[in-house]
Parts: structure tokens; sequence; C-alpha cells
């Protein structure tokens, strides 16, 4: 049978050049990053490459990226690891109430340490109003965190403009970005986002499971989550996973957001015209949003009913965010959401190895599945 | 010139079934493992098998086995995660003074949140007493931590020992071990050497930088240094680095410790009978350390001198640990030993590539650099 893979914002499938890039640091260029004789330099000098080609994919200098074993691990970094700066002890932190788990658990972990942290909703599209962000963000506000696309329903947040408007007030806040599912389908540029850090992972843009990045604006200092050793400066310490490092560098290099962004766009009109009108079927995601990702409830039909009947005939999508493992989507719910809806909710991402065949596939399976379901009912 | 890598305890060539491995995961079983379809499914279950893989390797069970993105983060979980539970809050811990770095940074970051850290020396040779490291425990002594081969002299730390009388003292403090430089060179069996915590690492074991395990004995508590998702059963959230989690599985299914000190107590007596005598030459590592390190200092030369000489030709060895990069190594202080004895140490560490011809090249042309060095002088 043949396999349809929908479920790209989950993770993909390494590009056969990325996985290359690992191997050649598996096998060839293996030394130590941190020895000090030529195996070691070689190793070294891999890293910088790699760090080179993900500054250059997100447009920063590249002493401003830390290398991570991923998204977590970044973002538990950027969150805890800048709150735990002098002054920024025990502030307030301002977040989007739907941020990914990574991010919500740190801020959790934060409000433990004494921080007030508070959560600016989504409207029912899952759009974040800029200026629910910024009135929220007060004297002692030391951190905003937006991730700029959503992982469930694909809205992109008005990241640029929330920059703007705390640089207005002037209160010197940091702005943290979690910019994972946007990474390789939007052009980031940090300057011109205004963010102070930034966090991407490997394995979403076809490289292996185990590395990130944190963007680190110049002059931005954050406290290491980990003791031992000198490596990425001191911040993020332990061997590099270099491997994956290399992976990751390749892999960022051979973004091509507008190929993605023409695919992904057509993918997404496909999907929602094969669709239409289809009683009982409603989109979650809003127009507007990344078409990688187009979340959709066949209300009625439990997401798991529905995911089990795609995966039987080789499609696979997800119910909401992997890390959740099948938990009742927060995000859906704090954009107000019924709960028939959320119960049911698919989550539909397109990758580069998905052709227009998948998703007209896609369609006539989940058509004939809303009925074959409904039927079999008693 | 044909390269001589005689710095197997600062890394290692990925062995090319191990790579294949995660090769096969980066490509073949790609999905993510905290998916809820088959591609998931088919991801856990390779993490499953590499659980039992390492789980095998230690006389463990699998569910004790809490994979990392390495060495230095699964000793920051061990003492840091240990040491934020319940009672253990502020109480006394105890090391060996020459343990990994790791383990020496996180020791100093507990003693900045209020907790006694005692740091029992070795004697000249490298060898720890028992009875000084349970002498130094007391009644609030919540952890004892101590290496079970030392990463620069190869030394063996009595783990059985410090663990029997630690049980007979009944004060209940934990038994930690960092195992990375023994594992895959000694038989470890955790329930033996009865402790509680045991850190391992891939890249010392033919498996790629970026993956390593904590041992955690049932019934055993920590707490989790990062927040987000359930991955590891919360003890290690964010995505798993699957392909060097199944590399690694691959690794230690492929140890095979007898076929290792065969081999490298050959080149251990290789070399020094190769070097008995040589005027100026001394071993720093004593007869009875593992084989697989032997360090050793041709007194008056500088380290850095001696390993440029011999990378020149092709031979790569370290002065010390490469996390240090290049620091006066701690370990050879903590033993006493004097200046220009440290200053010139050269860490020899065998690997299941080298040959005996490898040895006797070294043999060769560190004789001719010693002669060479001290006739160039002014």
């Amino acid at each position: 049978m043949n396999e349809i893979y929908l479920d790209n914002s989950a993770t993909t499938r390494v590009d056969d050049q990325v996985a290359q890039a690992a191997l050649d640091a598996m096998c060839r260029t293996y030394g130590n990053p941190s020895s000090l004789h030529t195996k070691g330099l070689e190793a070294e000098l891999m890293l910088d490459g790699a760090r080179r080609q993900v500054a250059a994919a997100l447009g920063a200098q590249p002493e401003e990226i830390a290398f991570t074993s991923g998204g977590t691990e970044a973002n538990n970094l950027a969150l805890l690891g800048a709150m735990a700066m002098g002054r920024r002890r025990g502030g307030r932190v301002v977040v989007t109430a739907f941020e990914h788990s990574s991010v919500l658990a740190a801020c959790a972990q934060l409000e433990q340490q004494g921080c007030e942290v508070v959560y600016v909703k989504p409207d029912a599209q899952g759009h974040i109003a800029a200026r629910d962000v910024v009135a929220a963000v007060d004297e002692r506000t030391a951190l905003v965190s937006a991730m700029l696309v959503n992982n469930e329903v694909g809205t992109v947040a008005p990241v640029e403009e929330i920059a703007r408007a705390l640089k207005l007030q002037k209160r010197g806040a940091l702005l943290h970005c979690d910019a994972v599912q946007a990474f390789g389908k939007l052009p980031i540029r940090v300057a011109r986002l205004g963010v102070d850090l930034l966090t991407v992972s490997g394995h979403k843009i076809y490289a292996p499971k185990g590395v990130g990045a944190l963007y680190i604006k110049k002059g931005v200092r954050i406290a290491p989550r980990a003791h031992g050793g000198a490596q990425e400066r001191g911040l993020r310490v332990g061997t590099e996973p270099a491997p994956a490092i290399a992976a990751l560098g390749k892999a960022a290099e051979l973004i091509d957001t507008q190929r993605t962004a023409r695919n992904t766009a057509l993918f997404a009109k496909t999907l929602r015209e094969g669709l239409a009108g289809v009683a009982g079927l409603r989109f979650n995601s809003p127009e507007d949003a990344l078409p990688s990702v187009v979340n959709l409830s066949a209300v009625g039909i439990r997401s798991e009913i529905m995911m089990h009947y795609l995966e039987q005939r080789g499609i696979y999508v997800s119910s909401g965010s992997a890390c959740a493992k099948g938990e009742r989507s927060h995000v859906l719910r704090s954009m107000g959401l019924p709960d028939e809806v959320i119960d049911s909710a698919l989550r539909v991402s397109f990758g580069k190895y998905n052709t227009c065949e998948d998703i007209a596939r896609f369609i006539t399976v989940l058509r004939q599945g809303m009925k074959d379901i409904k039927r079999s009912r008693p």
C-alpha cells in the first residue's frame, strides 16, 4: 500500500542529502570538536559551517546561533535561561495561550519560581492580536514569547508588530519567538522580525531529530541550563550532536520557502475545494493560515476513529501536536471551539515529498470515511 | 599520510553498522515516536528496541533507562535532578575530586543552591579509596557520585565497595556513577555495582555524538531538567534524538568487552614495553588502570608541542579531556603531580580500529619526537 504521510508538522523524513551530511560527520569528520588536534579542528570547522548555514537561513550572525538538542531544549533555554538572569528573576512573562507545550511547561516552571505569567488568548480563528499582547506588558515584564506559526492551526502571529510596539514602550522586555513551525516555510529575518531570541528545530525541516538552535541576539544574555564544558560558549554544554548539527546546516541550506509556499498553497487550496460543502466538515484553520497546516473537523467523528480509518488506507495525519499524545488540544480550546469540534479535529500537514495525488487521495478517503463511519453506527 | 587515531576517549568513529541504524531511523523509521499512528508506533518500537539493547548491556530493566542528549546531560540530570527532590534539597554531596567537568560543574551549581559538596581526592596513582568516600558520608549526605573509570588516567574506582559500605550505613544516600569511560570496556552490571544512577554516552562506543543514557534504578525519583512533553516518562522531554538512540542501541549490542580488554591490554603492554627506560618519560596511569587509556608525560616537553609533532606525522592523541580544551588537567592536579608532569601529559586512548602497527608507529614517533624537540632547543 502506498503511504501518504500528511503529518509533516509532527516530523519529516530526513532528506537524502541531509542524511549524507550526518553520515559524513559520523564516519569521516568524526573528531571531537573540542579536541585540539586536526581531527578536532575538522569537526569544529564542520560545526562552524553548519552555524553559518543556519545563521544565513535566519538572517543572523553565526555567533548568534547556539545549537541545542532540539526545539524543546531551545525553548526551555530561552525562557528559563532568560528569566534566570539578574533583574529578570521573578518578573512577569507574557505568552500566547496556545504556545507549544515546551513553552507552556517552562512558563509553569517560572510560575513555581515566583514569576507571574500572563496568557494571551487567540480569537476563534487562531489569530493573536498584537494589541492584546502589548496591553499585557507592564514595567515588570521581562519577557514576551509568541510563536510565529501555530503548530496545530497554522496561524501566523504578528510578531513583527509586537516587536515594534515593545520597542516603543521602552520597557526592556525581551521578545522570544518559537519559530519551529515557521522555519523553512516562511522567510525569516530576525532583524526584521525584531526578536531577541528565536527557536528552530531540525526535524521539521528534513534534518534528524535531536538538534535545534536558539538564535540569541548579540548582547542578550541568558543563563545556561546545564553545566560542564565550554561548548556553545558555555550556553549549551556537552559534546555537540555533531552529525545532527551538520545535517541541520545542510537542511537550512536546502530551504526553499518560495517553492514550499507555492506547493503547500496548492495542496491547501485543493483540500479546501475538495471538501467544500461536505456536511459536517469544518475547517479550524482560517484561510489566511500558513498553508502547510490545515486543521479540520469531521464533526461527530472522534479524531482517533478517523485517524485509524485513514491509516488503514495508508494515510497518516494527526489529531493535534504529537507531543500532546492524544490529549485534548489546548490550542483549539484556547480558541474557544466547542468540544465536539475539538474531539474530531484532524491536523493535515504537508511536506516536500507530498504530491497533488496524495491530496486527491486524502480527500476521497476522508469523504468515504465520513460516510462509512456514520453508516457503521448502530 | 596514514592516520593513527589514538584519542578514542575523546570520541570514536561511528561503526558502519551503527551508522546504518541511524540512517534507517532518519529515512525509513522516521515517524515521531509520540505520533499516534503507525509511523509513530514504528518509531516508538525502534526506541523500545534500543532501550532493551542498552538495558541488556548494563544488566538493567528497559524501563530503568532514560535517553538523553549525551553524557553531560545525563550527569546534570543525575546530580541536579536527584538533589532537586524533596528532602535531598540542600543536603551534602560527596564526589571524587577528579570527576568529569559535567559532574564537577553540576556540583558547583549545587553549592550555589546551598548544598555542601565534599571532594574526595585520589592518591598519586589516581586511585580512590572507598574508605575515604565512605568516611565523608554523614547523615545529611543525599548523594555520592564516583566515576567508574577516570577519563584521563583510566583508573577504576571501587564503586562496588562504596555501594556496599553505603548500604551498611543505611543513611539512604543515593549512589551515582559516571560510567561514560567504562561502558563498552568493562562488563557493567548495575545490580552488582550497586548504583542507583549510572551515566553512559554514545560517542565513546562508536555511536554518534548527541545521545547518552541515564540508568535510574526502579523506585529512585529524580526531577526533570526541562519541561514540556511526556517523552522518557517526563524525565527528559522533547522529541527523542531517535536516529542517535537507534545507533546507541546498536552500538550497545555490538559491545564486546572481552575483545576490547584483550586488544587494549596488548596495546598498553606494547606501549609500556616500547617506552620502558626512555629517559624523561613517565607513566601517569598506574599499571592496574584500564588499558584503554594510558596517560604519560615526556617531562619537559609541553603537551601541545608534542601533540603538534605527532599530528604532523598523522598521530592524534590528547593532552587531557577534550572538554577541558587545553586547560591544565584537574585530574592530574588532584593526584598531586608536579606541574612539569602535568604540563607535558599526553593521553593515549585506544579503540577498536587501532592495530598493533599503530602502537609501534606511535612509540617510534614519540621517541623520535623527544629527541627532535630537545635537539631543536636553543
